[in-house]
């Protein structure tokens, strides 16, 4: 298969253009080779990375993409007209027809958020992870009411992949309470849960899916038996929709799909950083 | 100051295209209400999106702007077909351009990744989750070589949610180990770091900014006081000088910016999702 050089050059992280640009490489059945340049915010760096896309380009004898996430219009020029690269630029493809559509100039400013370590969004954000972590796997019910959302399940159904993801993302605190035999036994969730109600997001999966994941630690326990991984699922299903609270599988769903699909269900909106 | 109406509409979670939207936005002085459509993977539900904006428009009297992630044409033509929006399409823009570079028509498939589950790069990030987790704050020394990376501070300079995010975002195993006063006194690292010299990256801060953070959960403590805070760092500090490890302050810099200095530092490059 053909492969392509790919060279994600920003002044800050690029760390979501990164993400966005293999997002579009991805629709192409061609192995790129990407490179990833953050902070590159002077002209002085800009040719450095010129020269590096140039060397690539002697040795594959091809141009090297390139997407760009630079704000600073003399940074860009500098790596433009000194490479051989062909660039897609991430910033003024869009910068500039909402600049004429809002009829106003926009800021240019790199590092907009240089300080953001002393916004309220961000410590928001450190706090939501903080509480996520307290409140991992049911370890303790101080502060629970405090909760964004719940998540309740059977172990490995994808509670704490989900939690962490949410409070990173989206600045939620997200509490995840395992759902285990005394419960099944009870036939009632546990009775913390039951005046938060509304909270409450449920995670199940697919038995067969659910036996291959235990077994990767607990090969051969009655723990990963496709038995009491059926008889498990049954349970919390069957008082998941008792206690008439929302839930998904995870078995076909990545941690992002999974908490969008919670934001949207719960009509939660976390912060955005 | 003037509000604008954004809407996001992608075919899957839209989370990486909303992330980068709201970043070119920030570019300009205006309070943007942002309305997020995610899972329009239908006609049908392009029609009801189209109807939403509409209504917008309406009320507003301004075309509302709508950042679009769609890549099935057809579901893209009917939102701009039947609305009043004014589009930015975040994957057209780039994939014609690449399409007659590369020569070659793109896939334009929904949900590419609908079987993400099972794919040895979701495993494996699942894996780093689950031992970033286990290896948080020292909670254990086992398997400790596997780690990708081992962050060292003293407490509350940011290893947590920065081991949590590259775990999550690039899929490395990292495990982050407190300095305490009993390291200080034997003025070494802990002994099974030694051996692991390569992988460490200290994490430090600010005393002012730390005495700050402390004094939010622990105020008036030894512990918190600004003595105590300049005495943990100064010792921290030198003890990574002796120990011949990168350091950086983490002071002024978001939980992105740590990590991709990290990277880029200990020439790691983690999977991409």
């Amino acid at each position: 298969m053909e492969t392509r050089s790919v060279f994600f050059v920003s002044d800050g992280t690029g760390i979501t253009a990164e993400t966005f640009g293999n997002a579009i490489l991805q629709q192409f059945d061609i192995t790129f080779k990407t490179h990833c340049h953050p902070f590159v915010d002077t002209v002085d760096k800009a040719y450095q990375v010129a020269a590096q896309i140039n060397r690539t380009f002697e040795i594959e004898k091809i141009s090297p993409i390139v997407f760009t996430t630079l704000v600073d219009e003399n940074i860009l020029q500098v790596l433009k007209e000194n490479s051989q690269g062909f660039f897609l630029d991430m910033v003024n493809t869009f910068v500039t027809p909402l600049e004429q559509k809002l009829g106003m100039k926009s800021s240019r400013k790199i590092g907009r958020f240089s300080d953001i370590t002393k916004s309220p969004q961000y410590h928001h954000r450190i706090e939501a992870i903080d509480y996520t972590l307290v409140h991992d796997d049911g370890q303790t019910n101080t502060n629970l009411s405090q909760a964004d959302v719940i998540l309740v399940g059977i172990s490995r159904t994808g509670k704490t992949p989900t939690s962490l993801y949410l409070a990173m993302q989206h600045s939620l605190k997200v509490a995840n309470y395992p759902l285990v035999p005394e419960d099944f036994a009870k036939c009632t969730l546990p009775s913390v849960l039951i005046p938060l109600q509304k909270k409450l997001f449920g995670l199940t999966i697919d038995p067969q899916r659910l036996c291959e994941i235990r077994n990767e630690r607990f090969a051969n326990t009655h723990y990963a038996s496709i038995k009491n991984c059926c008889y498990e699922i049954e349970q919390a299903e069957s008082m998941m929709r008792l206690a008439n609270i929302h839930y998904l599988s995870t078995t076909h769903k990545s941690i992002e799909e999974i908490a969008t699909t919670i934001l949207q269900t719960l009509n939660l909106k976390g912060s955005d950083q």
